[in-house]
Parts: C-alpha cells; structure tokens; sequence
C-alpha cells in the first residue's frame, strides 16, 4: 500500500490512497483525515486503506485523480518524534579517517542515534538557508515509520511495528558540526530539517527487496541532474529498522508515529557514490590531502529517488532546489 | 489565561481553560478543538479563549466544571518539536567540577541545546522505567511554547513567540549519559521522556515576574514529601527564553507548538538546594569524595510546582510515582 499527504492549506495535510504506479490517487476523506490518524488506528485502518489501494490499482477508485507529488506535503508533516540512528557506520569511519581521529569504539556495537525536530518539509520544499558558508550538504537515507511500540520490545517485537518506509533528505550544514560536538550537546543548528518523498509505503510493497529488517535496492543521488551516488541500502548496513527501534524503545514506549531513520547510506564500495557531499570530500582529503567539491550552492538541486526491480519509482522522489533564504524583515 | 489539556480518550485531548485560581475550567470546545489547534491560529484564537477566561473567573462560564489536575493530559502531548537547552551552567559547571573535568569552553557563550521526543507525559503519569541501576533522576526546570517563529529571528523578536509557559520534569537516566556522549550520538535512551504540569499560562499571568524574558519564582520540588529544592528560577539563568529560542532558529523556521525548555533550574546558592538529585551527588563529591545519596528508588515521588507571590499554584504540580515497568510479554 502507498500513502501521500496532500496540500490542502491545513498544518496536516490530508492523507490519500496512492496507486501502486504513482499515476492516480484517491483521498481516504472516508477512512482517515490525515496519516497520523489511521496511524493513532493502524489495526483498524489500514486494511481499509488497503481496500481502497487494491480497487485503484484495478482503475475501479471512484474519486481517483491524477497524483502530482507537487501537490504532496511530507507524508507526515509534524511527527511526535524523530530519531536518526547510523546504520552504516562506513560515514561515519570515512569521517574520522579524514580526520585523522579514531572512530568511536561503540560505532559497530551501538549505533550512535540522534533525536531530531519532527517537522518534515514536503518533497519539493526548497531548503533555504542563510549562508552557504555553513557547508550545506544533502543526506539521502531511508526511515521507518511505526504505530505504538511498547518500552522493551526486542528487535524481533519492533520488527512487527516497522508499518512504512520513507525516504528522507536529512540536510546537515557541515561546518556548523565541530562546534556542536564540542559544546556538548548534541547536534541542533547544524540538522535545520528532513525532507521527506511523497510516497510512504507499507514494507509489503518492496516484495523480496524488503528482507531481514533492510531494504535490498539502491538509493540514487542526482546532484544538479548529474548521478552522482547510487548505494545500495542493504549493503553495509550494520543495524536493520528493527535493531534501531528496538535500542529507541529500551527506555521509552514509543508512540504511533514515530519516524526511525537509518542515516546516510553509505557504501564501502566508492564506486556506488555517494547520498551526502561529504563522502566525496573525506575521500578527497584522503586521496590528495585536501577536499576539492565544494558543499552546495545556492541554486543547486537535489534528487532522492529508490527504483524498483522494474525501474519505476517506488517513493516518488525528493526533488528540491537550495535558496538563499530572506533577510529577516521583523516579528 | 490558563490552558489544559483534558483526557478523553484521544491521544491529543481536549482543549480547556482553566481558571486563576485552578478550581474551575470550561472546555474550549467551541473554539478550538485542541492546543495544538489554538497555537496553529493563535492570533485568531487567544482572544477568544481570553474572554472565556475572563468570564471563567467572574464565575459566569455557562459550562463550568471543577478542575481536577488527576483528569489532565500533557497540555501539549504530541509536540513536532521539544528543544531542552542548558540555561543555568551552574548544573553544567558542578557536573564538570564533581569528575574533574573542564567545562565546556561554549558554555558561558552559547547554551547547550538538545532535541527529544515531544511525546509528553501527563502530570500525574507513573515514571515507568525497567531499572532503578539505570540512575533515575528527577530534572524539574521551564519550558516555553511558541507559535510560529521566522528563521533568523533575533532574540527581541522571538520574545514575541513565547506565547504560554510551562513546568516539566524532564526525567534523566544518570547512569547511560556517558556512554551515550562518549557514541557522539547525543542523549537518547538517558532522557526517556519529559512530564509536564497540567496547566500552562501566558506570561502576562506572572506578572512583574516575568521579566526580561525570565521566570523570576522559586522552582519547588519534593522527593518523597520533603522540600529538596526551591531554586530560584530567575537567579542565575544565564540564557533567557528569546535566546533559547532565536538560537533554535538561527537556521530554520520555528512551527507552532515547539516547545522549548531552559534546562533544570539550578542556584549558585546551594542553600536553595536542588532541582535533580545529580546535583545533590555533585555536592557530596566534591565536600566527601564520594556520592551518598541515592537516585530515585521505585515506589519514590516527586513533586514539582511553582508559587505565584500570594502562594497558590501557578501551574497546577507534576506529582508522580516511579514505578517498575512491567516485563515485556512480547508485541
């Protein structure tokens, strides 16, 4: 099953069904307002939603409608919590190789998670900034979206409540970073926000693809249209969605809707490229001493996208372009 | 004018206004289903629930009922945002002190910040944790909740975002904080979950002590009935709530309904005694070499609460149990 969040003018949005080819949508005005809702009532929702999505797939939704991802809100626009864990810790090993500094000894062990603010902006939101001197970089990964989670569950519990995947654009101004670290509080200026795809889709939709708590495909990376990484998410990838979850809910319950991230992916092969900017410079510092690529520019673009095995977008993409946000005017 | 959020069975509760002297509230129903409703409109809104309030008061609301803080949900249980920064380094510079270490250099500059879940627990909601070894600890401090705030705001302009305030608890799980700073993911599973009083106000209701952006009232918190602490919470707070809050935005917009918190409240004084036990040990280390008092045992409670100048309740109190948590049976 897919699901979208469309703009209608209010902070939430309104959920609708998605058809399987991201061709035609149909509003689950009847079912559920937003996705937050059928997620509060996943037992009881979904299967209705998944009725919905089955007659759209056949052409039989009677208010079907062109989909148009421009119209799409993040699938959740405001999540109660998000939590980004480092599932592929090659990022953050190429980071302190370049550095020159030794990775954290739990990397392999813990992977390290970091909680995040839950407003999520839309697929084609432009990410507008101050200053491309804060070292703008994009971070493609993928998260997990759950119902209710008890405090406790094992990784076998939460693999149950793994109920959408999403892609997520993470922008991280790497130059902000250092200092972060250094004052001891984690990272907050230097995460200003995720984007999310259009499309969130139930873990049944990737077939095969969706095997041992990963998924099997690669993310592709376009830079200004140029290609310029296509990972594979099932590579390399230490800690699987139930593994993250698990270590989130050890001491806490958690609420339906919470989104899981898994991080940048990241690929010990650098021949698949590269989801974030900073890859590329780590592997230039390390080759030549020196980062040449600089981070973004204001007028850049960026495009997230995951194909399927018959090469058609499964997500919708993450298409956005970075501004130079306005001179603050007052209030 | 005074807000809560009452429990009726859905996750986001029921808007009510309560009363100055908190023995009487009036749902709001006919203006705004829920907080998080009232805030997303709140130039609209706040008006309409300020008569309400005034007419509350006169003792001439239509509906009026008694309020009963037991029936009170977190006035916000289901923030996008909860940002909790270190607003009184006094608690910063004893930890540091108590295991010989230096002070982060930033601290005096720019405050620690941290983001978490916005899942709030309610006021009289059972501290549920699996292990007392776990270190629990009790953090009792002010939050500020803000309606939407433009990127880049200085703070004079995001003084005008402090639109309702409000007491948390903001648990802490003393013995998993280093290891999770030493991973460099932040605090995650160290901070399970903050609890707030059932009522939050607009500062207008502090009068003269709201001032400069600060709470200028002692902080009162019992352990197990006994008065532990009453720190003053606009003594030493060295960041006020409009710099808490334009760092926040220094690179992204602010959504309505983010919650901001100072931190605990922590006096140079140690007479004033203490807000979190750690404080208590911290002391202890540095006059004995070693900590005597223990963390929160199960079947412990805390109590927070702040007095208005004529001593009543401001905020209704955060009175809670610590409880075991039941062991997983699996889901």
């Amino acid at each position: 099953m897919k699901l979208a969040t469309l703009n209608d003018g209010t902070r939430d949005g309104q959920l609708a069904v998605v058809a399987r080819d991201l061709k035609t949508a149909h509003l689950a005005d009847g079912i559920a307002p937003t996705l937050q809702a059928a997620l509060d009532d996943w037992a009881f929702i979904a299967p209705q939603l998944d009725a919905l999505y089955q007659l759209l797939n056949q052409g039989r939704g009677q208010r079907s409608f062109d989909f148009d991802a421009a119209n799409c809100m993040a699938p959740l626009p405001r999540a109660c919590q998000w939590v980004a864990g480092a599932a592929y810790p090659n990022h953050v090993e190429l980071a302190c190789k370049a550095a020159n500094i030794a990775a954290p000894e739990s990397l392999r062990s813990e992977p390290p998670m970091r909680q995040g603010g839950g407003d999520f902006r839309g697929p084609h939101e432009a990410i507008a900034l101050a200053y491309e001197q804060w070292g703008i970089d994009f971070e493609a990964g993928l998260a997990a979206i759950t119902d209710d989670v008890a405090m406790g569950a094992t990784p076998d519990q939460a693999h149950l409540h793994v109920k959408l995947l999403a892609l997520v654009n993470d922008v991280t101004l790497r130059n902000l970073v250092a200092d972060e670290l250094a004052a001891g509080g984690g990272l907050l200026q230097a995460k200003p926000g995720a984007s999310c795809a259009p499309v969130v889709l139930t873990p049944d939709e990737l077939g095969d693809a969706w095997k041992g708590g990963k998924v099997h495909l690669p993310l592709r990376v376009h830079w200004n249209g140029k290609l310029v990484g296509q990972p594979h998410a099932g590579v390399d990838m230490l800690f699987n969605f139930p593994q993250l979850l698990a270590r989130l809910c050890r001491t806490r319950p958690v609420r339906a809707g919470s989104v899981v991230g898994a991080g940048v992916v990241s690929n010990k092969d650098a021949r698949r490229g590269y989801c974030c900017i900073a890859e590329k410079r780590y592997l230039e510092v390390l080759a030549d001493g020196v980062a040449s690529t600089p981070f973004m520019l204001f007028g850049d673009t960026v495009k997230v996208e995951m194909l399927g095995e018959d090469g058609k977008s499964l997500f919708g993409a993450i298409e956005q372009t970075l501004k130079q946000a306005e001179a603050r005017k007052g209030g």
